[in-house]
């Protein structure tokens, strides 16, 4: 790992730097995709399923006879782990639920807001060797807990024209009502324009590739909402001596196995303990399944060591993590300060893999320094909040004026109007 | 107007179709002008200013003699109406203000969410002949409400390289930090990278043209979040004869004023209403200032007659108006059956008029389809919701084998490793 001892804040962009994906290429692909299955339907989703996952597909869409077997192989010890993250999920997430309050804002001016739900949403999960069937739980739960009539979800076959079980077991445990084997760039264009078998969808969720990540934002130019600009997956580890060096190693690596591209970064003010993580690391990282893909990011990865405290929120600030483990023993001094973080793992018992899996928080997060701006998936993401006004005669008397005002300053006589033909009604 | 009557659910897509534009030659010129400012910061800045509005200015920022000058300008009269509508906006965007709830979801596993302001964000403000000084209000007000530390306004100057006075009053009593005469592409853009003069800001909000439209879109690309995608604005009106024809022409007026783009709909079940209101508006139409303008709107404007109020729900959701006006005696049906909208107006004393400037509600909202996905901007839109989980020793026990369990299912080991290590010598 490369060791900074107190960086100069000059430097600090350059640590602070993620990797930057050239796009326009993809976007060019992107267009030529979107555009044949605008033309050729489900006809063009089977050809690119031959084409890039090199596989020959008759039914788009995985029956439910499918879906019963595969849930049959899913072991018992699995699916109660996995229905008790489900439950601390709906409750983190319905907790979450919109209250409608009304405000006068002036005699007879009623303003409040209400909640609708998006009718239809579309779940990308990828495939690959690890079926992450754990992201299937936190995009499908908070949809049917804000009452999204239509989950749509699209996950690549393998060679077989398969679907991971458990994928398939998890999507119908929490009400997705459609599961098409579908990967890609055409995943993302077919719920985007929608085909014989794909519904089109109104906002699109869920990671992928740069190819998935380019499809999303092609999408955004057609009118369709997505969840958040994606990224490589990223933690910033906060330790001081009241930490333990191989629980902290060990959460390093947990963020480091994800691909060679992970952001891996260790702060504190103390260099005994960076270069007591920095050994527990290597030594940990020999006894793991993909030591390949962590040893690369680990090469990349950083441990910094800062001068005080102070210095530490402004570089975990600019730095805004997605995942930000505080394992201080000054907690409160830490969360006061901090400014941007997609999600907050809290003491030495508090792993990174909790909020991935099972303690109810949400974990489809703010990358990339987005959470500078950006909030991560929650309930707010799968509903809408419509803005509602009723003013009485009363209520038009007491603000009517202003608005003539107002309107005719900005030169809209035609707004003025409206007001004043009411007014004139309510003196006649 | 055109009138349709009855027309088929197959025809709908076609009826409630938006202008389409063309964007992709656009995104080059965006290109271009970020590369330059990138390079040339604000020397860039002003020659785009000479090139684009054709003025030669010295100084990008306002000064606050300029400020203090311009606000000595604006009448008292309008002033006041102006704090009015500012109380308000306060007031309903105030009663926004997230409340952090605490969720035990498993004995020992604590989550909640934080709110956090986005650091600095940036408003733009189109020029031209109207001084839209009441977008600054509905911008600038929740801004301040998020404690957001930047405030940074960029506006076009005339050609005499000024700011119309009630922009730079608005701005001055609604805390903007700094005020830029800079307009277009090259706002977005200083906004977006930075330059000597203006800051970079996390967040892009505001109207304005396809120029502006198209860079914002570029600014997304580059990490910079956005408000909204944009469009021109529309109305929906449904009404039934419990209302005043002479009030919903003017409604509907009011809204054709603002660009030949301008979408306009009225629905009802009765044809008598829909010809009485077409009348009336040729007849209001006469006296409007901004009357070529508003008859180019008003001429592609639709009529639509539908059979029963169940039909005209479904019609409106499938629409999805940025404005919705209700102008019914049986408002609780309506409401019960709305799905997609941006801001609801209802009664006959509640004209588009009042949320555009003075009730309290934003009149920032999704156009073009898009209040199917989104909401408009609100207090939300300038804070970032940031999850926090807190697991003890005894949490970690409950949760922690179901977090083993479903990351070896997933083939995350390092993921199960950072909880086994923990759990090890919790019982040791």
């Amino acid at each position: 790992m490369k060791i900074l001892i107190n960086p100069e804040r000059k430097d600090w962009p350059e640590i602070n730097k993620r990797t930057v994906f050239e796009n326009e290429e993809l976007s060019a692909i992107c267009k030529e995709v979107f555009h044949s299955i605008t033309k050729s339907g489900d006809k063009a989703l089977l050809e690119y399923t031959k084409k890039y996952d090199n596989v020959d597909i008759e039914q788009l869409i995985v029956s439910d006879k499918e879906i019963k077997e595969a849930s049959e192989q899913v072991s018992e010890k699995l699916k109660e782990a996995i229905k008790l993250a489900k439950d601390n999920i709906w409750k983190f997430h319905q907790q979450q639920e919109f209250k409608t309050v009304k405000v006068e804002t002036t005699l007879g001016v009623e303003c409040w807001q209400e909640s609708r739900p998006i009718e239809k949403i579309g779940i990308y999960i990828p495939g690959g060797t690890a079926p992450l069937f754990s992201t299937v739980l936190m995009l499908a739960i908070p949809a049917k807990i804000a009452g999204c009539r239509e989950i749509v979800l699209c996950t690549p076959p393998n060679k077989k024209g398969q679907i991971a079980n458990e994928i398939l077991y998890v999507a119908d445990l929490c009400g997705v009502s459609k599961i098409i084997r579908l990967g890609g760039i055409q995943a993302v264009a077919a719920m985007t324009i929608g085909t014989e078998s794909v519904p089109a969808v109104n906002k699109i969720f869920g990671p992928g590739n740069q190819y998935v990540t380019a499809a999303k934002q092609y999408a955004t130019t057609l009118g369709v909402a997505i969840d958040l600009p994606a990224g490589p997956s990223e933690v910033l580890i906060m330790a001081d001596q009241s930490s333990v060096p191989e629980f902290i190693a060990s959460d390093l690596l947990s963020q480091a196995e994800h691909g060679i591209d992970s952001q891996v970064i260790l702060c504190s003010t103390s260099q005994t303990l960076l270069k007591d993580v920095n050994r527990i690391v290597y030594r940990q990282l020999e006894n793991l399944p993909r030591k390949e893909i962590a040893s690369r990011a680990i090469q990349e990865s950083k441990l910094v060591c800062l001068p005080n405290k102070e210095t530490c929120v402004d570089f975990i600030n600019q730095y805004a993590p997605e995942h930000y483990i505080l394992a201080v023993s000054d907690t409160d001094f830490f969360l006061n300060g901090l400014m941007n973080a997609g999600s907050v793992f809290i003491g030495n018992y508090t792993p990174e893999s909790a909020g991935d899996y099972a303690s109810g928080t949400n974990h489809t997060l703010p990358t990339n320094g987005f959470a500078k701006a950006y909030s991560g998936v929650n309930l707010d993401s799968f509903v809408k909040k419509i803005t509602f006004q009723k003013v009485t005669e009363e209520g038009l008397k007491n603000i009517g004026p202003s608005i003539e005002l107002m309107a005719e300053a900005e030169g809209l006589q035609a707004h003025k109007n409206a007001v004043s033909i009411r007014l004139k009604l309510l003196k006649s």
